[in-house]
């Protein structure tokens, strides 16, 4: 083999600034095929760091890029030559000694949920419809799932008044509640919170005592960045002041890249006590360390291509790109959805999915009984036989009994077709089994 | 980007099978950036499969090389026309719905613990010195160690009676036996199970109702093939006919390419019931999949180049190397490491270890317990300042009350400078903490 030879070649095919990225995170790294550190690889957890605070450095010296000290290092260079790359970040310090690589952010979930369940009395606050991974871990880990419904009269919004109430709930069935589950922007539901409402869940988790774990992993799948801009967790309780302990949970896997065959993500620490961080430390390193190739993809999120890069202007094109064409086609499938007899289907802010509300006739969910299904599943099994495309049945995510959803995804390139596919199977399916 | 270039250079690059791998694998898989199927690429399991079944594809037509039916699917070609390739393994079947790929063998472990402690008095049998995985793994899973020693005196030796007797403790104590973990060859200890042991172990399962645990991970670390081969359990309890379950795990973390960084493995279910197939399934499907580089190494590790392959020479001769420097570094740190005073080491005929037992000072011993420490942690933090090695201390594997040791790797290629460096060092701490 002709290792130089092709570094040489290479050195043609990949634009300058990704070819003195990849030199940098080897010289970083060493190898891909050797363990890193069981936290992540120090470099990208600073970077993931500077990326959560939303400085980066702009700096006209500062080409070819330079590692950028964090907040909590001296800082050689003077804050106004280090503007805000990304301004819808936090703009408070945080520190790369409390941030976690993970196998994605399922990973990072499932080790929290582990530590947090330390009775079988312990609950966590789980929003209805979720996304399986958090009733599944529960369940795995013997915890007792404390529901609250999201109010989808109200767009999916979250309700800090029926969360109160399912907390009441929980302590008179003697279960001790221990953490918040928030999916920000939702999944399956793709709503965003307003800091009001942040706010709110913040001061109800003081009163509470409980951790509050914010799952953020679409934060940049923002499909009206105007109305419905994201805010972190970490942001809201800094500016508080708030003391409440926060687990926040990102990933690779989200966003325009999807890169979910890497298992990458992270999640960031806030007012958490040292010796619980030693914890989390000491059961990460059970797994040895999170796959490089994860790692090197969180890297390639937390510090994107910037304007004076070769790459900049093909990576700025192909991103806007897929964050336009998503949020188009995820506002005209809703309309379409919503034209449907029996169908209604909140306008999706965010993430990647719609979750319509579908109305089944009475034949439709007496033959779902009688083949021992859910009704909801019996839909989405025959829209999978009809028409290859497949949906989640509401079932899987939580809703309130009597109701009937499916999540789908807004991913689709042609979209008419999709769509005309849906329209005229749900035509039929109301057909076939009569009009409720 | 230019990427058809790019590929058309790779072609000058690479070695022709090599290139038709990567074609083959990205074929299966599509994207390594995509979920695959959340046991594994299909592809890559009936790989494994054939690798554990020991049979490969060298009909003369095959070439290049091409996927081998494998046992329980139709067979086009007749079986003359398929010797075993890999005649160390088992030449009994695989199913690959049976095999799971994992984020390295730590990942599949962490299953199994978490669906085998079912109850609160569940114990698990677990070699005495071990890999500290399956006690911190049943530690966060609120499982009970059950320890059983290994024979120093003979060779690290694996002693049916020994575990019969943990197993009547246990018993006597409420603690309900659910599995027998067993590390061939072994870790720290290096040490190979024979097969009238093996034999003696799967019976012991038997009568106990206990599932069988085999780590594996070390199978092709071995030193002296002729004296210690290594067999694989499944191939004991089908030569048997026993019907006791077994998981044994692999991984590409270890042999001659340590992959680690990758995180890759897989465990194969061997006499286990389809509906825990079904939930082991489910519980890998909450991590959604395993790495695809990870997966990717696997494939490459069960399939290595064959004669005839244009890479064949130099991954035989890079291998080879290799085997023969580990064997015989091994050899030279036992012998010289036995030279000296107050230190016997077991010659290690496997794995990549020695787990030398060294006679402490009484004064060392003194000095250890004012700082808080473990004797041999002592050792271990007074080698590591002074000589710049990082050993492990044998309170960290476990070791009978009053006896330490360490675990040395024999992976450092300059064995003189290494082993000089500890012979100073050790001469130099007897004589600084007194003779004892």
């Amino acid at each position: 083999m002709e290792w130089p030879k092709l570094a040489e070649l290479a050195r043609d095919a990949f634009p300058e600034d990704v070819i003195a990225r990849a030199k940098e995170l080897q010289g970083e790294i060493g190898s891909i095929g050797a363990y890193s550190h069981s936290q992540g690889v120090s470099f990208i957890r600073k970077n993931v760091a500077r990326f959560i605070e939303g400085q980066f450095c702009r700096h006209p010296c500062c080409n070819p890029p330079h590692p950028l000290p964090f907040s909590s290092f001296p800082q050689p260079t003077p804050r106004a030559h280090l503007p805000a790359f990304n301004p819808e970040r936090d703009g408070y310090p945080s520190d790369p000694n409390h941030v976690f690589l993970t196998a994605g952010a399922s990973a990072g979930v499932t080790l929290l949920i582990s530590v947090l369940i330390s009775n079988p009395n312990s609950g966590i606050l789980i929003p209805i419809p979720q996304y399986p991974l958090y009733t599944a871990t529960l369940a795995a880990h013997k915890g007792i799932v404390i529901p609250y419904h999201l109010d989808e009269e109200a767009d999916w919004a979250t309700s800090a008044p029926e969360i109160e109430s399912a907390i009441r709930k929980a302590v008179d069935e003697r279960v001790e509640p221990k953490a918040l589950v928030v999916i920000n922007p939702g999944n399956p539901t793709g709503a965003l919170l307003d800091e009001a409402t942040m706010e709110r869940l913040v001061r109800l988790c003081e009163q509470h005592n409980l951790v509050l774990l914010a799952d953020e992993v679409y934060q940049s799948n923002l499909h009206a960045r105007d109305t419905h801009p994201f805010t972190s967790f970490k942001k809201v309780i800094r500016a508080l002041g708030s003391s409440v302990p926060l687990v926040s949970f990102h990933s690779i896997s989200k966003g325009v890249t999807g890169e979910c065959g890497r298992r990458g993500g992270y999640f960031e620490c806030t007012n958490i006590p040292d010796d619980i961080i030693a914890l989390l430390y000491k059961m990460a390193s059970v797994g040895l360390c999170p796959p490089l190739a994860g790692q090197v993809g969180v890297d390639c999120m937390v510090r994107p291509p910037r304007p004076g890069d070769a790459s900049y202007p093909q990576w700025k094109t192909e991103t806007d790109a897929t964050h336009a064409a998503l949020a188009q086609r995820t506002k005209i499938m809703a309309a379409r959805l919503n034209a449907l007899p029996g169908v209604s289907c909140v306008d999706s802010p965010g993430a990647l999915y719609l979750y319509p509300r579908i109305r089944l006739p009475a034949a439709a969910i007496e033959a779902a009984r009688k083949a021992g299904k859910q009704p909801d599943t019996l839909y989405a099994l025959e829209l999978l036989d009809e028409t290859g495309i497949c949906v989640v049945p509401g079932s899987g995510f939580g809703q309130k009994e009597g109701q009937y959803h499916y999540r789908l995804t807004c991913l689709c390139p042609g979209v008419d077709e999709y769509v005309g596919a849906l329209e005229r199977f749900h035509r039929k399916f109301v057909e076939r089994h009569g009009s409720s």
